[in-house]
C-alpha cells in the first residue's frame, strides 16, 4: 500500500487557495474573459457539488435497478424480455389483481421454465438449485472482479474513508477502477443474497465520484485539503442516496466520517445531498416515487409505558452490537493470521452456498433484506395480504377503529417462528460475511436483525395487550377495540437500536430514522433506544465497528471522539528516548552534501529538523527527506560545481566561500520555516488535541529553546495503544 | 465590563477533568458510595442536560402564556377574571361558534368597559388610546427593569453568546439577575407590540439556565471549557423551544453560535433540545398540542416553474437583509456616538408610541407578529374566515378539487393593500427597534417582512394563473379547477429568505423550516430561496447581523467562518514592532523581586515570557501578571526573608545562595511550562487558524530558537481589521 505523508495540509490549503484567488483577482481587471473565469472559480465548488450529487444519484439509481433485477433473476425470468424484473414484467399483465400482483403468466419461475410445472416437490428442488446456482455465480463474479481489477473495492470502505479524511493517503482507493468495479460487484454481491447491504459501499461509491470529479477542477485537483472537504460532502451524498435522508446524511458525515468539517462544507454537503436525493427520486428505482428506502406511516401514537419495551430493544441492540463487533473482529483477525486468508474466493463461495442453502426454505430470508425490513416496518392495514398481517377479524362492538388490535391467526404465529429462525441465521451469518473480499455494507443486516427482534417483541406486546387488556399496565390505553400497539414501530425502534449498537451513531441515526417517518412524534422512542443501545454497547467495548476495523488494519487514525485522559508529558512520548542515540538533525551551515546524503541513507526518517549548530540545538526549520533527495539529485545533475564536499546552507545568506572550495548548495527553499513545536513539559493531552485539530503528522519538542526530540502521529498512536494496554506494534503504517 | 482572560482553556479542560476522573476511579475501589459518586459523575452531564431542557422548556411556556395574556390585555379584559386571555376567556362561552370563536360576552374591549359600547368612532378612539397606553406602560416597565437591575438583559444576546463561546468572559451576562429580568422584560417587550421577537432572547434565557445549572455540578462549575460546551447545548435548547425544532436548534448552535462543538456535545445538545421541546409541548402554550410555533400543512406540491418566484423572493430577502444590517448598524452607531444614547427610556417610549399609533389602524400590524406570520403561512381552506382567504366561490364543472384556485374578492385585495402598508411599516420600524435597551429578537420581524412579501407575490401569482391559465407558462399545470399555487408556501419561502438575508443562516434555517412543515417536499424551494438570499446578501456585505453587532461593540471575536486570505507573516503582526522597545521578558534566574515588581507596574501586559537570559533569549515559559502579583504578595506576607532584593527563580533547582543573600523566591509553579510558539516565518493564515482551532489568547514568536515577540488575539483582530481596511482601533476589549 503506497502511502505518502504530508505536513500541515489542513493549515496550508487556504494559503494555496488565496494565492490562486489573488492571481485571479488581478487578472480579472484585464479582461472580461478573466472575469468569467473568476466567477467560475467562485462557483466551481457549487458546480462540483452539483455534479457529485447528479453522478452519485444516477449511480445509486442504476445500482438499485440492477440489483432488483438480478435478485429476481434468482427466482425466475420474464418471457417478455429477460431484462425485466418481476414487478416490471407483471406491470403489463391484464390478469394482475391487487392481491396477487406479482403472479402473472409472463413471469416464469425456473421450475416452470425447465420442467414445465411450478407444483410439487421436484419443482421446489429445481427452484432451490437454481437459486443456489445463481447466488454462487453472482458471488463468484463479484469476488473475481474485485480480486482481478480493484482489490480496494471490497468491504464497506467506511473505515478507509475515515482514515483518508484524517489525512492519510491510500493511492487508488478512490480511483476510477475502484468506482467501476465497486459499482458492478456491489450489484452482484447484493443480488447473491449474502447478508450484506449496499448502504456502506454506496458511501464509498459517492466518495469515488467526488474524488474523480475533483480532477476536473484545478482548484481541487491541486489541493489535498480542499479535496478532503469534497470527500466529506460526498460521504453525506452517499448516505443521502442510500436512505433518501439528506439531512441525516450530512449529520452522518459530520458525526461519523469526517475529521475536519468546516461550516462551508456543511452547507455544500447539504446541497449535494439534496441534489443526489432528488436525482435518485426522478430515477424512481423503487417505483413508489418516494425519496426514502423504507417509507412508513404509522397511524397511532405511542404510549409512555411503551418506553419500557423500547429500552429493552435498546439493550438488545447494544448487546448484539458489542457481541457482533467482538465476533467479527475475532473472525477477521483469524482471516488475517491463518491460512483462511489465502483462499478468499473459496471463502466467499462457501459462505454464499451456506447462505443460499439455509436462506431459501425460509421466505423471510429468501426475500432481499431491504424487502424484509420494509415488510417488518409496515403497519398492518386491513387490506394487507402479508402473512405478518393475517390477523383474525373479530367483530367488535366499537367497530369505528378499523386498525384496532386483533388476535393473531396461526399464520402470524407461523411467521413469528420463521422470523425467529431468520433472526438467529442473520445474527450468525453476518459475522462471517462482513469483511469478505466483496463489497459489503453493514447497515441493512444490522437493521434487519433489529427489525426482526423488534417485530417479534411488538407482536408479543400486541397479543399480550389484546388478551390481557384488563391488566393494570394496559388499562386505560389498550381497551378492546383500540389500536394501541404498532408492531411496525417496534421493528423500527429495534432496527435503530441494532444499527446504533454496531456503528455507535447517535444523532445521525435518529435523524435518518426521523426522515424515514417524517414525524417528530417518534423521535423519543428512537432516541431512547439509540441512547440505551450506545450506553450498553460502550460499556462492553468502546469501539464501533469502523474504529475496530481501522485498528485491525492498523491505519494511522487518531480518533477525534475518544478522550485522551492520561497524565503523560510530551517528553515521555518523544523520540529519541533517553537511552537512544541523539536525534538526527541537519545543521544550517556546517554540513557537506556528503554528510546530508549519509544521514539520509543511514536513517529512514521522513524528515529532519534543521538546527543552528549541534552545540546550540536551536531550531531553524524542518526539511523533508523527499525534498532533500530530489534537490541534491537535481543540483548534482544541473548545477555546476556541486560535489560531495560542497557545503549545504539552509541560511538566508550564504557567507562568501574561499575560492578554492566547491560551490555551496543552498537548500533554504526546501525547508519548512514554520515547523510546529511544543515544549517537553506539554501534557500529552494537549499534544493529542493539537494533532487532531491541526491535522499534524509530526511536531518537534523543545526545552528552553533547544531542540530535544520529535513526536510523530505514529508515536502518539503507539503511546495511546500502550496506555490502553494494547499492542503498540499494531500500528502498521506511517 | 469586567473581562478576564485565560490561556489554553480549550486545551486544558480535559486535563482538569481527567484529573478529577482519575481521583474518582481510584476512590471507587474503596467503597460503594464512591462508586455511586463515580456513576453520578459520569451521568451528571446527562442530568444537567435534562435539567436545562426542563427549565428552559418551562420558562418558554411561561413566557408564551404571559405574553399572550398581556398582548390581549391591550385590546380588552375578561370579566370572568382578568388573568384569562381572550381565547381562554371565550372557551367556556356557550355562544362560541366556529366562525366567531373569539367573540363572546365575557370578553369586553376597553371601549365596552369604559363607555359601554363597542360601536362608533368614539369607541374606536377609546380602544386606540387604551392600546397605546398599555403599550407605553409595558415598554416603560421593560426598559426601566432592564436599566435598574440587569443592563445585560437588553438586545437579543446572540452576539454576546457567540463572543462568550469563543472564549471571552463577560461577568454576569449569564447570571441569575439577567435570567429573571430578561424573562420578565421579554414578556413586557413582546406584549408592548414593538417590532421584535422572543426567539433570540429565548436563546439567551436558555443559556442563562445552562450557566446557572452548571453551578450545581462541581465538574462544570470549575471548568470554563466544559461550561462552554453546556452553553452550546443551551443555545440549541433555546432555538428548540423558540420554534419547536430540536434538530434545527442543534444545527443552529453548531452553525451559528458555537465556536467549539465537540461531537459529544452534539448528542447531548440534541437530548436537551428534545427534552425542552417536549416540556414545552406538555405545557401546550399555543393550545393546539403542536410542537411548532407555525404548524403548516400544504395540500398541493409545487411546480418546477415556481422556482422563479421563489428565487425572486430569495433576491428580495438578500437585498432586504443587507439593507437592514447597514441601516441598523448605522442607527446603532449613531446611538452610541450621539446624545441619542443618553436617553434610552425616552427612545423606547417614543418608538413604542410611534409603533402603537401606526400599528393600531391596520389589523395586520395590530395583531401580534407571530399571529400574523401564522395567518400568512396558512393555506386557505374553504371554511377559513380570514379576510385573506375570502375568495369568490365559483362553480367549476370539475368540482372535485375543493381547494382549486379561485378569483380573489375585494376583501382579498383590501387585505393586500393593508399587507403592503404593513410591509413598509415593519421594514422601517424594525431598523430602529433592534438594538434598543429592551430584549429584542430579530427572527420574528424578519420572518414577518418575508412572509408578507411572499404572500403578496403568492396571491399575485395565483390570480395571474387563474385569469391567464392559457399562458404558456401556466398551461398544463394550472388548468382551471386545479389547486396549483399555494400563497402560504410563498409566504414561508419569503420568510426563510428574509431570515437568511439577515442572519446568514443556511442549513439550520432550512432544517428549522423543514421541521415546521415536516415534509421533505418543500426543502428545495426553501433551499433555493435561502441560497439566493445568502449569495445576494453576501455580495453586498459579508457580515450577518450578529457579526456586525459584534464588530460594532468591539468584542474580541475571531470569526471562524471568514477565511483569512492575506499573505502576511507572523513577524509582521507580532509585538514589539521594529521601532518599538524590546519585548518585556523575565529571566529565569537573574532578576530580583524588585525587578519583577517594577516590570509589572511599568507595563500593562497581562503576562510575560520567561527566558533563560537576556542574551540567549531562549524561551522557558510564560507567567501571567495576575499570578505573579499574587505570588509575590503572598510570599512577602507569609514567607520569611523575602525582600525586594530576593532573587526570583523560575528554574527547577535553585542554586545554593550565599548565606548573606536574602532567601530566594521560587516561582516555577506559577509559570506555564508549555506556552504556544510559532516561528516568525509562519504565515498569518496558519496563525489565525491555530488561534481559532485551539482557542488561544496569545502565542509567542521565535526565530531560530530565540524569543522574538508575542501575538495576542487582539493583535490578530487589529491586523484583520487593517487588512479589511477597517479601523483597527474598533477592537475595544482585550
Amino acid at each position: 500500500m503506497s502511502a505518502v505523508s504530508f505536513v500541515f495540509p489542513l493549515l496550508c490549503y487556504s494559503l494555496c487557495f488565496s494565492h490562486i484567488h489573488l492571481q485571479i483577482t488581478n487578472k480579472s481587471k484585464e479582461s472580461t474573459w478573466a472575469l468569467m473565469k473568476s466567477v467560475s472559480d467562485a462557483f466551481s465548488g457549487w458546480l462540483l457539488m452539483l455534479l457529485i450529487g447528479l453522478m452519485a444519484g444516477a449511480l445509486a439509481g442504476g445500482i438499485d435497478i440492477s440489483a432488483h433485477w438480478l435478485t429476481d433473476l434468482k427466482g425466475g425470468v420474464c418471457l417478455n424480455g429477460f431484462w425485466f424484473n418481476h414487478e416490471h414484467c407483471c406491470w403489463n399483465s391484464n390478469e394482475t389483481t391487487f392481491v396477487e400482483r406479482d403472479k402473472c403468466p409472463q413471469w416464469k419461475s425456473w421450475a416452470e421454465l425447465i420442467i414445465g410445472t411450478a407444483e410439487g416437490s421436484f419443482a421446489y428442488i429445481v427452484n432451490y438449485v437454481m437459486y443456489v446456482c445463481w447466488a454462487l455465480l453472482f458471488a463468484f463474479l463479484a469476488v473475481s472482479l474485485v480480486r482481478a481489477f480493484a482489490p480496494y473495492a471490497c468491504g464497506s470502505g467506511i473505515p478507509e474513508i475515515k482514515t483518508i479524511l484524517s489525512g492519510f493517503i491510500i493511492r487508488g482507493y478512490l480511483g476510477k477502477w475502484t468506482l467501476v468495479i465497486k459499482t458492478i460487484t456491489l450489484v452482484l454481491a447484493v443480488s447473491s443474497g449474502l447478508s450484506l447491504g449496499k448502504e456502506g459501499p454506496l458511501i464509498h461509491v459517492a466518495c469515488c465520484c467526488g474524488n474523480i470529479l475533483c480532477h476536473v477542477f484545478t482548484k481541487y485537483r491541486k489541493n489535498e485539503a480542499k479535496r478532503r472537504e469534497v470527500l466529506s460532502a460526498a460521504a453525506a451524498v452517499g448516505v443521502s442516496v442510500a436512505f433518501g435522508a439528506p439531512i441525516g446524511g450530512v449529520l452522518f458525515s459530520l458525526e461519523e466520517v469526517s475529521y475536519y468539517f468546516p461550516l462551508k462544507t456543511l452547507w455544500r454537503s447539504f446541497f449535494a445531498a439534496l441534489v443526489a436525493a432528488f436525482t435518485l427520486r426522478s430515477i424512481n428505482p423503487f417505483g413508489n416515487s418516494r425519496l426514502v428506502l423504507f417509507y412508513v406511516e404509522f397511524h397511532s401514537p405511542w404510549h409512555l409505558l411503551e418506553l419500557v419495551p423500547f429500552i429493552l430493544l435498546g439493550i438488545f441492540g447494544g448487546l448484539w452490537g458489542a457481541a457482533f463487533i467482538r465476533a467479527n473482529i475475532a473472525w477477521c483477525r483469524r482471516r488475517k493470521t491463518t491460512r483462511l486468508g489465502h483462499y478468499p474466493v473459496l471463502e466467499v463461495l462457501v459462505v454464499t452456498a451456506v447462505t443460499a442453502v439455509l436462506a431459501f426454505p425460509n421466505e423471510y430470508t429468501r426475500m432481499s433484506t431491504s424487502e424484509l425490513i420494509s415488510e417488518l416496518f409496515n403497519d398492518c392495514t386491513l387490506l394487507d395480504s402479508s402473512k405478518l398481517c393475517d390477523y383474525i377479524n373479530v367483530n367488535i362492538t366499537k367497530s369505528s377503529n378499523e386498525l384496532a388490535d386483533r388476535p393473531a391467526s396461526t399464520n402470524v404465529y407461523m411467521a413469528m417462528w420463521q422470523l425467529a429462525l431468520a433472526l438467529v441465521f442473520k445474527m450468525l451469518i453476518t459475522v462471517v460475511t462482513f469483511g469478505m473480499k466483496v463489497p459489503s455494507g453493514l447497515f441493512i443486516p444490522s437493521m434487519a436483525v433489529g427489525a426482526i427482534a423488534g417485530r417479534l417483541l411488538g407482536v408479543a406486546m400486541e397479543q399480550l395487550a389484546y388478551y390481557h387488556h384488563d391488566w393494570v399496565i394496559f388499562r386505560g390505553w389498550c381497551s378492546p377495540g383500540a389500536d394501541c400497539i404498532t408492531p411496525g414501530l417496534y421493528a423500527m425502534v429495534g432496527a435503530a437500536a441494532c444499527l446504533g449498537g454496531v456503528t455507535r451513531m447517535t444523532v445521525s441515526l435518529v435523524v435518518i430514522m426521523f426522515e424515514l417517518t417524517g414525524g417528530l412524534e417518534y423521535i423519543v422512542p428512537l432516541m431512547a433506544a439509540a441512547m440505551t443501545s450506545k450506553w450498553v454497547a460502550d460499556a462492553i467495548g468502546r469501539e464501533g465497528i469502523y474504529e475496530a476495523h481501522i485498528r485491525l488494519n492498523g491505519y494511522p487514525f487518531l480518533e477525534a471522539k475518544e478522550e485522551f485522559s492520561h497524565k503523560t508529558l510530551a517528553m515521555d512520548v518523544m523520540r529519541p528516548r533517553r537511552s537512544d542515540p541523539p536525534l538526527s538533525v541537519l545543521t544550517q551551515d556546517s554540513m557537506t552534501v556528503e554528510d546530508v546524503e549519509t544521514l539520509i541513507t543511514e536513517t529512514s526518517y521522513s524528515g529532519f529538523p534543521v538546527v543552528v549548530s549541534h552545540e546550540s540545538q536551536r531550531l531553524v526549520g524542518f526539511a523533508l527527506r523527499r525534498d532533500l533527495t530530489i534537490s541534491i539529485e537535481n543540483a548534482r545533475r544541473r548545477q555546476d560545481g556541486i560535489v560531495s564536499t560542497s557545503r549545504v546552507f539552509f541560511t538566508e545568506y550564504t557567507p562568501p566561500q574561499a575560492p578554492s572550495s566547491p560551490a555551496p548548495l543552498k537548500l533554504r527553499s526546501v525547508m519548512d520555516l514554520s515547523p510546529f513545536t511544543v515544549t517537553d513539559h506539554t501534557p500529552m493531552e494537549i499534544v493529542v488535541d493539537i494533532f487532531r485539530k491541526l491535522g499534524l503528522r509530526q511536531c518537534l519538542v523543545t526545552h528552553n529553546g533547544r531542540l530535544l526530540g520529535i513526536i510523530t502521529k505514529k508515536d502518539i498512536l503507539k503511546h495511546m495503544a500502550q496506555m490502553a494496554n494494547r499492542d503498540p506494534d499494531s500500528i502498521l503504517f506511517n
